[in-house]
Order: C-alpha cells, then structure tokens, then sequence
C-alpha cells in the first residue's frame, strides 16, 4: 500500500459527485484541505457542481468524467446509485489499479411498506466492487451519513460513528483517519468487507426512521475506546 | 392488543432466561418492578437462575418451564440461541395466543473471519416467528445490548438506542416504553418488522467490533427526537 488515502495533500476522487451524498461528502473533504475531484457521466455536469462548491468557498474541487477523475486521485470515494453500480464499476476498473476505492453505496429497493435491503444477506456493493477490482483495495464506509447533514456546512457531525470495513487493515486504518475529516472522529475498523453486507442494508433502517420521526439520523458505536483496533 | 406490555405490573416472560442475554434482560427488567418469570427448558435451571436473581434482591423473580413461562407472562421475550428456535417457537405457538413476542435473536455463524449474519438478506428470525405465530403480535427489539452490560447493575445504557420493528404499531409502541426499563430511554420505533433483518446481523458488527477493540460496544441512534413516530 503506497498511497496514503490521509495525507494532507491527497487527492479524492468523488464518484457520483454530482449528487447528494457524492456532493456532501465532497463538501466535507474539501472543507478539510483535501484536493477533490468530482467524477460524473459527463465533464460538464461535474464541473457545474465544481464550480457551485468553489463560489461557497469551497477551493480545490474540479469536475471531470468518472474515469479522468480516477486518474487524478489517490483515493476513489464511490457514492452512485446503486442501479448500474457494477456496470461503472467494471468499466472503471483499469482507472483504479493500485487505489484505495471507498464505496458507500446502499442496495435497496422502495415499496409502499417503505425502504428495505436489496441485497441477500450473503452479499453487498462492496463485496461485489472488490471481485471487480482485484488491482484495487476496496473500503466499505460513510453509509450512514445523512446527505442533508452532509451538504449542511453548520451540521455537527461529532455525534456520528463511521464504520469502516475492509479486508485490508492498512487501508482500512487510512479510511477511518479520513473520516476525521468529515465526522471530526476516527472511524471504527469493525472487520472484515464481508460485515459491509450488514452496514449496507442498515441504511434503509435509518431512512424508515427519517420518515416516521421526520429528522435526519443518524449511527454512533457506543462504548468503542478512541484510537486503532487493539486486536486484528 | 389487549395486552398492555409497560403496564407497571405486566408479567414478562423470558424464554432462555438462563442465558446470558436473556438473564441480562431480566435483571434490567425486574429492577425497574416488573414481574419477570424466567423461562428454561427445565424447571430446576430456571428457578436456579431465578433464585440467584432474587438473591441479588431483585425480588419478583420466578423461573419455571418455556410454556408455562408464556402461560404465566403478558409478555414474551424470546432470547434464546437461533439454534432451534424455530422448532422451539412453533412448539410455544400455542401458550402465545393474543401474547406480545418480543425476539432479540441474533443468527450469526463464527469462522476464522469472525462472526457475520447467518441468513439471506430477505429473511430475519423475527418473520420466521411470526409465520409461526399467527395469533400472536410479534416484535424484533433489544438486539444490540450487551450481555454483559446487561449484567453489570452498575452500566450505565442511557447511551444506547433500543430499535423496535414490528407490523404492530401499538405493539411497537408499548415495546418502546418498556426499553425505558432496560437503557432508561424510549425505543425507537424504526418501522416494519421486515426491518428486522438489518438490525438481527448488525450484532455481527459489534462482537466484531468488541474483539478488535476489547470492549463491549452497542449502537445509537443519532439525531432522532425523544417521543413516538410523528408519521406511521
């Protein structure tokens, strides 16, 4: 693992930039002095959402395509809708070779009974992005961040917990200090990718909650000592 | 929904109540007044664990048989292994006739990985027990305490977030109040029981968590306001 997803000078690429959590999400990273390039279908919509964060203040956010903005970063943060999600990220793949890909894609689906997972229980988005990627090292985290809290410059984000999971310690500890970035709190190194299966479908349990309370929640980990596993 | 499950003097059963969730639970419930009957497959290990609770000075406190645990109770906590339980909830069908079932069962499969849910994504043991359980109003919640704080009477879980699924909102409703109970705070009614299948493995998450970290984790919920659902 060369890259460093930290380091003050990286640079993040934003898949799916131009939306809600991919814009958030940038919004945060930016404020925080990182270099981020929004990707998206078209150069065009991408930098339209460029230039709104740079006229908020927001310097150092470009926009480009998906695969031109892979080549620009060290860190490849995925947040598209699931719908075609495997497709991109097939097509995608000679762009990440060597990159540290975090995906904070949500499989699921809408019915009149509200929001529930896509997925089996014996798969997910990430599991799925790391079979494609065999040249990258793929990162499950930010699922749970409200996108409205996200785009929300004054919302505190302190409270929130950011679940890390990946197959790859190294990058996993690189995720979780990046989260301090967006949260102000290290993220929780929970395990293995194969536990984003659960992180995934946890984002329909929040939704069903915003609707019924009418907020914007969110996840903490209660009772997990601040600082790096202990134990691997 | 006769049955009133906060009611100060509802008994509540507790099936695996020799166990340690389940004893856990008990402690919590018996100390905020409830009359709580412990529920084994023997008798004489129910009324052990039940004369250790008693001993402890939470009087009120009886243990007997499963089924005349759920003849005796108002309420039903179902915590037991997911090993069997199946078997074991269609063989109490009928003593949960018009009853309250509340299910905090956890499926997980351990391996050299760590622990992960045991089940596809579109099933839960909380709809298998309500497939079994026609004539009774079941309920998924308390999931994600841990035993051992359960059982420690000086941890504090004001912290934690007790989530609630159910098809029955008045069901749900009265489950809410009684986390009151257990962590000091109302439950968080999240919706369907379908949602049960995301928060059942999200206990996968937190053992993996408290192996890394040696610690005994929970979740919260952030950002939801205290009261019931403002929308059904």
């Amino acid at each position: 693992m060369t890259t460093n997803a930290a380091r003050p000078d990286a640079t993040i690429a934003v898949l799916g930039g131009t939306g809600p959590q991919g814009s958030g999400l940038a919004l945060r990273l930016a404020r925080a002095g990182y270099q981020v390039v929004l990707g998206s279908r078209t150069a065009e919509r991408a930098e339209v959402k460029a230039g709104e964060l740079r006229a908020a203040g927001l310097t150092g956010v470009t926009g480009t395509t998906n695969p031109d903005a892979c080549e620009a970063a060290d860190v490849v943060v995925v947040a598209v809708p699931y719908d075609g999600h495997d497709e991109l990220i097939a097509t995608l793949a000679p762009h990440l070779t060597g990159k540290i890909v975090i995906t904070c894609v949500n499989p699921m689906r809408f019915d009149k009974r509200g929001p529930v997972g896509l997925l089996a229980g014996n798969s997910s988005a990430a599991e799925a992005a790391a079979e494609l990627l065999p040249h990258a090292t793929v990162v499950g985290a930010f699922h749970h961040l409200s996108a409205v809290s996200l785009n929300d410059p004054d919302a505190d984000l302190s409270g929130h917990t950011v679940m890390v999971a990946s197959d790859d310690e190294d990058a996993a500890d690189q995720v979780a200090e990046l989260a301090r970035a967006v949260t102000g709190n290290l993220g929780v190194c929970i395990g293995p990718l194969r536990l984003n299966r659960h992180l995934e479908p946890l984002t329909a349990v929040l939704i069903s909650t915003n609707r019924r309370y009418r907020t914007h929640s969110g996840v903490a980990l209660v009772g997990v000592p601040d600082g790096p596993p202990l134990r691997r």
